[in-house]
C-alpha cells in the first residue's frame, strides 16, 4: 500500500451528504470489490418500496454514506478531542462502517426466517473467505482483517469502534434513517447530524454526550421512533414480508419434494444445504434480482398457491390485516386456520399472526451523557421524553382478503376475523 | 364507472412532490394494473446508477410524478384559465400522463438499438391489447383507449394534451429533471415549478407562456440543459450503454448460432422473433431483473467476450474513453480496429465509436409566448440565453483500458489511442 | 365590495410556503393598510436575533404565512368535509388569520411587562377605531368587524374559526414553527404540514384528528416541545429580553423624575399615560425601528445605568446567568441584591431572576381523536409520547458577568452566584 | 494574541450554511466590536424588502456567511493545494472576508447617491481609526491593519485574497446569492457551492478552475444573471430606490434652507458636511432605524412634497414605471417634466428616469480555466452560455401614479406617458 492518500480526494455525488469523500486508495479498492458492487443489487428497505414507492435505494448507497459520516466523526474527533491517533485505526473504522452490511443478502428479514441463514455469518466469512475483499485487508497487515471483524463482530478489542458502528448512537443508523426519510418522502427521520456530531465524544470505552447535546439526542432518538412506528413497520411492509416468507417456504417445501418446475439455480444451494455447507461464492450470487427473477418463474409453476402467492407479489396484491384487541390464544389460532383449511384457503400458504415491536431501539442500555459533576449519567435519567420511548408490541392478523370476498364460506370467515379485533 | 370520486382523496408519499393525490378511482386502477407495477423494476435512468450511485429509482415513480404534475397543471388551469371544461378530458389527460411510460422495457436505449424494438409500438399495443389495461380505459367509452393512444402518439386530435404530455415543456420532463435531480444529487435540475405551472396557459391549440414568465422558461431550459450535459450524457453513462449493447449483440449473436448456453426464457423471444411477432404477454415478462439475471448467467458462459462482458457491467469495471478531437474518418477507424483485432482484443467486443450529441432538445421549434401585441413568438427570439442553446456533437472512442495495458502490443495501441486526441 | 375574486390570483413569493395565494381583493385590501404595512417593522421573534443570527424576520411575513395556512385548511375542508359553506364564513377565516398579530408592538413581551399594555386590547381597538381597516372590514357588512374581533378574541360564537386561530392546534403555531425554523436555521421546529391539513377535520364545534394521523400530531406537538426548549426559552434570549426591560423601566422612571434627557416621541405617550388614554393613532406609531432609535439615544444619557444598559444592548454585551438548583427564597434574593447594591452594581438595573416555564404549551385541554368506537379522546391518552410533555420549570439568575469580575468585591459575589447553583 | 485557537469551535447557528465555525479568538473579538454589531441593523438587500417580503435579513449574517466560505475555501486549498501556508495568511482572508461590508451604511445604494459617500471610504477609516477594531488588527503585528486594508482595497499585494474576496467567483458574491435566494424565496440563486470550491484552485497570482468544473462555473454565473434579473434589479425595487432617493434629497434640500422641522441628530453631519469631514463615530451611528425613525418624522413634516414621500414609503405606496421602448432624449424628458410641473405634480419630488444595465457582472475579464494544453483562457471562451451573457440596458419612467389618476390633467398625463412606450 505504497501511497496513502489521492493527491486529490475522490467524491461521489449522494443525494444525502452532497458528496462523499475517498481519500484513501484502501478504500477506494474496497468499494470496487464485486461483493461490494453487488450491494448495488440489494434494496435497503427491502419490501419497503410496495408501500412507499420511494424507497428503492440500495444496500449500496447506505454504505457509502455510513462511510461518509464516520469520515466526519472521525474528522471532527480529531480536531477537537486528539483521538484516533493513527492511521491502522483510522482505515479500521472506515472499513467497518464500509462493509458493515457486506454479509446480507436479498430481503434479509424474510430470508433468513426461512432459510436460517445470518447475515453476521456471511459477514465474518467473506471477509475472511473471499480472496478479493481479504487480500485488500491484508494489505495493511496480517492481522487487518480479524480485527475489522472483531469491530464488526463486537470482540471487544476496539470498544470505541464498536460504539461508533453499531450501539444506540451509530454511524449506521445515522444514515439510514437520513437516506430512508429522503427516498420515502417523509420528513419524520431528518435530524441535526452536524451538531450530533458536535456534541459526541470519546470519554473512556465509550462515546457519550456532553450534557448541553441532550435535545439533540431527543430529536435523533424520536426520528428513529417514527421511523420505525411509521416506515419501517408498517402494517403493509410487514404483510410484505409475511408473503415473501410464505413465496420463499412453499417453494422450498416443492423442491424438496421435488414438485418445483422452475428454480434459478442460484437459489439451489439454499435449497438443498444446511448455511454451513454453502460457499461464499455460492452466496454472492444471490441479490434482488434473482428473487425477482424466481417469483417470475414461480407464477407460472403447477402448485396454486406458489403461482398465486408468487403472482401477488410481482403485482402488487398484497394480503390485508386485522388489529387484534389482545395476543390470540392456540386455540383461536387453531379454530382460525381449521375455517380457512375449510373453505379451500391454505392456512399454511395465506395465514400469518405477528407481533410486532416497536422495542428493536431499546436505548436504554444506551447513550450516556457527562453531568455537571462529571459522572456518566444515562440519557433517559434526564429526558422525560425518551423515558416515554418504552417498547410497544402490536398484534395483528394477516389474510387474503380478496379470497375471503370470493368465498362461499365468506361469511364465516367474516365473522371470525371481526371476533379478533373486539 | 359508478363513483366518480372517492370520497377522501387517497395519497402516495413522494419524495418530490410530498404527496400524490389520486381522487378518481379510474386512475387508482390503471395503478393496480400489472403492468403498470411492472414499471417498479425498471429503472427511469438505466445504466446512469453506475455513475451517480442514487439514481436507483424506477419508472414507476416517475410515472406517479408525472401523472401529479399533470393534475395540478389542470388544476390551475381550471381555476385561472377555464379549461378544460369536461370530466372526460381530465381523465384523458390524467391517463396519458400516467401511462405514458407504458412501453419502455428494460435499459430502453442500448435494448432497442440491439433488438429493433421501439417504446412507441409497445405503448399502441399494451393499451389496445393488454386485457387489464384495455379493459379499464374502455369502460370510459368504447372510444377511450383509442383517443388516449391519439393524444401519446400526437394523432393531432387533442392538440393542447399532445402539447402538455410530449413538447418542449411538458409535464414528464418536468417531473423526470425534478426526481433524477433529487436523486442524483446534484442540484443543476431544479427549477421553479410552481412558478413554471402558473406562467402557463392555453391557448388556441397550443400551450404558451406569458412574457413575464421569461425568466422562468430560461431557468427550466437551462435545467435541461445542465442535466444533459453533466448527468443524462455523462461520457461513463454512455460508455455502459455501449458495454450493455456489446452484451446483448454478443449473447444473440451466439444464440443464434446456438453457442448461447444459459438464457433466461423471457429475452428468448427477442432473439428469435422481429418485434412484430412478439406477443404483449412476452413483452410484459421483460424488466430489469431479466436483464440482470441473464448477466449473471453469462458470465459464466464458455464465450471469454460474453463472459468478460457480463462480469465487466455486474462488478462495475466499465469501458474507458478517449475524447476524439475532431470526428474520426472510415480509415482510422480501420487502422485502430485491426490494431486491436491484431492484438487480440477483438474490436466488435470492445469497441466503440460514439458522436454525442447534446441536441435532443430543439426547443427552437418550440415553447411560443404571448407578446406586448397579442402575437405568439418563440421564446429564442427574446432570449439570448436560450438562444446559445445550440446543439453540439462530441465525440468519444471506447475501449477496455485495463486490457489495452495488460497487452504486450500496449505501446502501439496506446499510440494510436493518443493520435485520436490529437 | 364589486368584484369577489381577481380574475387571476395574484402571489407573494415567500420563503417557507413558496406562494402565498390572494384570489379575494378584500384581503389585498386589508394587506395593503398602513397598520398591517407597519408589522414589516415589528420582528417576529423579538430579542432572538441576538442568539440566532438568522432571526430577523417580520410579523409581516408570519402574517401573511399565517393566512396561507388557513387558506389551504379551508381549500382542504371544503373539498373534503364540505365546510365551510359560505363566503363569509371564509372571509372571516382569512381575515383573522391576517390579522392575528394586527395589535403586536414592538418586543411585545418585554414592552408589555414594563408599560402594563395588552396586545388583546389593541387587536381590538384597531380593528373597530383604525379608519382604514375598520373602512374595509366594514364594506363585508356592518356585522364583520365585530364578529371578525369576536373569532380573535374567542368570543365562542365561531367555534370552528377560534379553534383554527388559536388552539393547541392552530394555523398561527403552525406558520411560526416552520417560519422560524427556517430563519433561524433549526430543523426542529418542521413537520409535515400538508400531512397534519389532511388529517384534521371539522367536527360538532371542534377541529379534531382522525386516529391513524397520532403521529402526526406528536411530530407536530415535538417540533413545538422543541422549538421552546432550543429557541424560544433559549437563556440568553430570556435575557436580551431582561435587558430590555431593564432599559425600559429605567427610562421611565428617569422619565417621570424629569431626568430623561433624549426621548423619541412616539414613546412619550406609554411614559405618560395609562393604555387606556392612549389612541390608536399613536400606538401604530411604535415599531421597532423607534425602539433601536431610542436605545442608540439612551447610550448618551447622563445617567449612568441607562447608557450602561442601552449600549449592552446595542453592542451585543448581554447579562449573563447561572441555573439555579432551587427555587430562590425572598432572603436569598435580598442577600444577593444587597451584596450588588453595596458593591456599586445596582440590582434594580441589572439584577433579575426568572422562573422560565417550559409550559406555555398546555395541550392537555387540547387536541381530540375520533377513536374507532367514534367517541372523542384527547391524543395525550393514546400518545405516552405527548403524555410526556409535561411542563417544567427552570430558575435562573441573570447577572453582569463583567462588572462582576471588575469589581473590587468580586470575590464576594461570586462565592454569592455559585451557592445558587448549589 | 495568546491562544491561537479555542479548544473548541465554536459554532453560530446559520440558515444557508448550516453552523458557522469560530476557531479563531482573533476573528471571534472582531465578531464582538462595536462596529461589527452595528451590521444587524443594516438589511442586506435594502429596499427588497418591499417586492419581495422575506429580504429582511441583515448584513451581519451576510458577512459571517462570507467569513463562512472563505473558512472553507482555505481549508480545501490548503488540503489539495498546500496553500496559504502560514497563519497571518489566514487571518488576511478571514479578517477581510468578515469586514468587507464594514463601511456600508443604511440603504447604500440612495444614500450614497444623495449624500456623495463611499462605502469603500469608510472602510479603510473604520479598519484604521475605529480605537476597537484598530486595537483588535493591531495585535497581530503592526502592518496587519494596511495590509487587510489592501486586500479589501485592490492593493495588489496579495493578488490572490483579492481574488477570492472580490472577483468575478468570490466569496461574497457565493454567500449572498445562496442567502438572498432562500430570504426571498426563490430558487435562481442557488448553485452547487461545494463543488464551485473543489474546482477553484491557486494558479500563480490567479484563483481559476479546472476545464471540466466548467458547467459548475455556468451554473454559478446563470445564478448571478436570475438574481441580477429577477431579484435585485426588480422594477419595484428600483422604483423603491428613487423614493428613497427623492425623500432623502428633498429633506437635504428643506435642511439646508432652514425648512426641516425634525431631523434625527445623526443624520444632521450627512447634511451639513462633505465627507471628509465626518467622523467615524458619526458615521457608525447611522443604521437602518435612524433612517426608519427619520420617515416616521418627515410624515409630518410641514412640506407637502416631503410628508407625502416619507408616507408613500412607510405604507408602501411605491411609484409606478412603464418601460420605455428607446431611451428618452432631452427634450421628451423637459416636456413630461414640464406637464407633471404644470399639473401640479413636482417633477423633482416625484418623477424619474432610470437605466438599469444587467452589466454590473462583467465576466469577461473574468474567470480563467486551465486548459488540456496547461495554458489559461477565459471561460467565455469556452461556453456559448457564459458567451451569451452579455450586458443589457433597460430604460424605465418612474412616476406617481396615484396622483396621475386623481389630476385634473390626467388624460394629458396618461397620453404622454403611453408615447414613452411606443
Amino acid at each position: 500500500m505504497a501511497d496513502l492518500h489521492f493527491r486529490e480526494e475522490k467524491v461521489f455525488k449522494d443525494p444525502v451528504h452532497d458528496y462523499i469523500y475517498v481519500k484513501d486508495p484502501f478504500v477506494w479498492s474496497l468499494i470496487n470489490t464485486r461483493a461490494f458492487q453487488r450491494l448495488r443489487r440489494i434494496r435497503q428497505m427491502g419490501t419497503s418500496f410496495l408501500v412507499f414507492h420511494g424507497a428503492e435505494h440500495s444496500r449500496f448507497t447506505h454504505s457509502l454514506g455510513t462511510y461518509e459520516i464516520m469520515r466526519q466523526v472521525l474528522s471532527h474527533f480529531s480536531r477537537n478531542h486528539n483521538w484516533p491517533q493513527d492511521e491502522r485505526m483510522v482505515r479500521l473504522a472506515l472499513a467497518s462502517a464500509l462493509l458493515h452490511d457486506i454479509g446480507h443478502g436479498p430481503f434479509s428479514h424474510a430470508f433468513e426466517g426461512v432459510f436460517k441463514t445470518h447475515h453476521e455469518t456471511w459477514t465474518r466469512r467473506i471477509l475472511m473467505e473471499d480472496r478479493e475483499i481479504h487480500g485488500i485487508l491484508s494489505q495493511i497487515d496480517t492481522d487487518f482483517p480479524s480485527d475489522l471483524l472483531s469491530v464488526i463482530s463486537k470482540g471487544q478489542k476496539f470498544p470505541l469502534l464498536e460504539r461508533l458502528i453499531a450501539s444506540e448512537m451509530d454511524v449506521d443508523r445515522m444514515d439510514y434513517l437520513l437516506r430512508d426519510a429522503l427516498h420515502t418522502g417523509v420528513t419524520y427521520g431528518r435530524f441535526e447530524l452536524e451538531r450530533l456530531i458536535r456534541i459526541m465524544r470519546p470519554f473512556g470505552h465509550d462515546i457519550v454526550i456532553k450534557q448541553s447535546g441532550m435535545h439533540t439526542v431527543e430529536q435523533y432518538l424520536l426520528a428513529r421512533y417514527f421511523m420505525y412506528t411509521q416506515v419501517y413497520l408498517h402494517s403493509t411492509t410487514i404483510g410484505s414480508d409475511v408473503l415473501l416468507g410464505k413465496i420463499l417456504s412453499r417453494a422450498r417445501d416443492l423442491f424438496q419434494e421435488g414438485q418445483l418446475k422452475y428454480c434459478p439455480k442460484e437459489l439451489v444451494p439454499f435449497f438443498e444445504k444446511p448455511e454451513s455447507e454453502i460457499t461464499v461464492e455460492e452466496f454472492l450470487q444471490l441479490d434482488d434480482t434473482v428473487m425477482h427473477y424466481a417469483f417470475s418463474c414461480w407464477r407460472e409453476e403447477e402448485d396454486l398457491s406458489l403461482r398465486d402467492l408468487a403472482a401477488r407479489f410481482r403485482d402488487r396484491r398484497l394480503l390485508s390485516s386485522v388489529a387484534c384487541r389482545h395476543p390470540l390464544d392456540v386455540d383461536t389460532l387453531l379454530e382460525i386456520q381449521h375455517a380457512f383449511d375449510d373453505a379451500g384457503i391454505p392456512s399454511d400458504s395465506y395465514l400469518s399472526y405477528k407481533a410486532i415491536s416497536t422495542g428493536g431501539y431499546l436505548y436504554k442500555q444506551g447513550i450516556k451523557y457527562v453531568g455537571d459533576d462529571g459522572r456518566l449519567r444515562d440519557v433517559c435519567e434526564a429526558s422525560k421524553l425518551i423515558h416515554s420511548l418504552v417498547p410497544e408490541v402490536y398484534h395483528r392478523f394477516y389474510y387474503p382478503k380478496d379470497l375471503v370476498e370470493a368465498n362461499h364460506d365468506r361469511h364465516t370467515l367474516v365473522e371470525l376475523l371481526h371476533k379478533l379485533q373486539r
